[in-house]
């Protein structure tokens, strides 16, 4: 895979490390964001990525509701001063969240959250489906391993493509904050709920 | 117990029953509210208060929060017709019960909701309590009942005292609403978050 000057820029801006740093990390990740972060972390480097691990205890609870009330969003989003707590950065930041759950309604802030037995519900019914379309049993693991992935990036907060820039996961658009803000920046609990969706229950 | 014209007029809003029926109601229940309510309900009036059984899925997820951020409220009240969900009216109460969460911090909707071992926890504790304090046994015990009728009056939202009228509990601010809109109300379900606390546990 070529790794294009845009990528290079967006990994250091995540993690702050030197262009050759990171076109080795992104070579090495074969291009993948994710892989090339963790290789620079297994190195002692992503200074920025290592950040949201600090203590982040302020920030704000932030709201959002759309169709009148229809659906309503309640997100905290933690940083670790009150001075980058009420800065317009943060405060657009934490909206953008908001706002992106309200419309792709993840479930889950990251994919440690998700049980093991929904994985493996998803699993068993990705498996049940290569198999009634006849894949072989070589092809079938991967095309299982394809769909659960799949089921993680829409179902995982983190891994959801940002509304206003699909290519841009919400993992992404937080480091690249983190990065500007130079300031750990968690997603620590949301909340999403539709008008009457409890009484289907 | 004086029953005053002003206790049969609030009576008569949240139950649409009639001047004779809420004195009598009221000089039964010896001026509770709540008791001359079901005192009411066994006698099949209370006609307001009944509405609340009906299925309500309409009208909003209501949002507050203060402290720029620091404290968060989302709360779903139901009516039963759009119609009602967008009338300003509906659209105060919902708006006044958010206030009173995010202000008074209750952690239940109505007293069921309350675990029993809570409420067991709460009793041993107004126990010791009355123990340490040397009541007699005979007295001990309506000190108990009464200490635990003041948690719950605390921790109840529906049994709180309106943070703007400490005299009318919100369950009563709600009845009002049901009598003057004309159909039920529900406060389904509530969050309130502050910030940080949940790295406390």
């Amino acid at each position: 895979m070529e790794i294009t000057t845009e990528m290079i820029k967006e990994l250091r801006a995540a993690t702050r490390d030197g262009v050759w740093d990171c076109r080795k990390a992104l070579t090495e990740a074969d291009g993948d964001f994710q892989k090339a972060v963790d290789w620079l972390r297994e190195k002692g480097m992503a200074t920025a990525a290592k950040r949201s691990d600090r203590d982040a205890s302020q920030g704000a609870v932030e709201l959002y509701s759309h169709g009148e009330g229809r659906v309503g969003v309640m997100v905290e989003v933690n940083c670790e001063t009150d001075f980058v707590a009420r800065s317009e950065k943060f405060r657009e930041l934490a909206h953008e969240i908001a706002l992106q759950i309200a419309a792709a309604a993840p479930q889950y802030v990251t994919e440690e959250e998700i049980p093991a037995e929904v994985l493996e519900h998803e699993a068993e019914i990705a498996r049940a489906r290569a198999k009634e379309e006849g894949k072989p049993d070589n092809v079938a693991e991967k095309i299982i391993e394809g769909r659960v992935e799949k089921f993680k990036d829409e179902v995982v907060l983190m891994r959801q493509g940002y509304i206003r820039d699909e290519s841009l996961s919400i993992e992404k658009l937080i480091l690249q904050s983190v990065a500007t803000i130079g300031e750990s920046i968690i997603v620590r609990r949301f909340q999403r709920w539709e008008l009457g969706e409890s009484l289907k229950d």
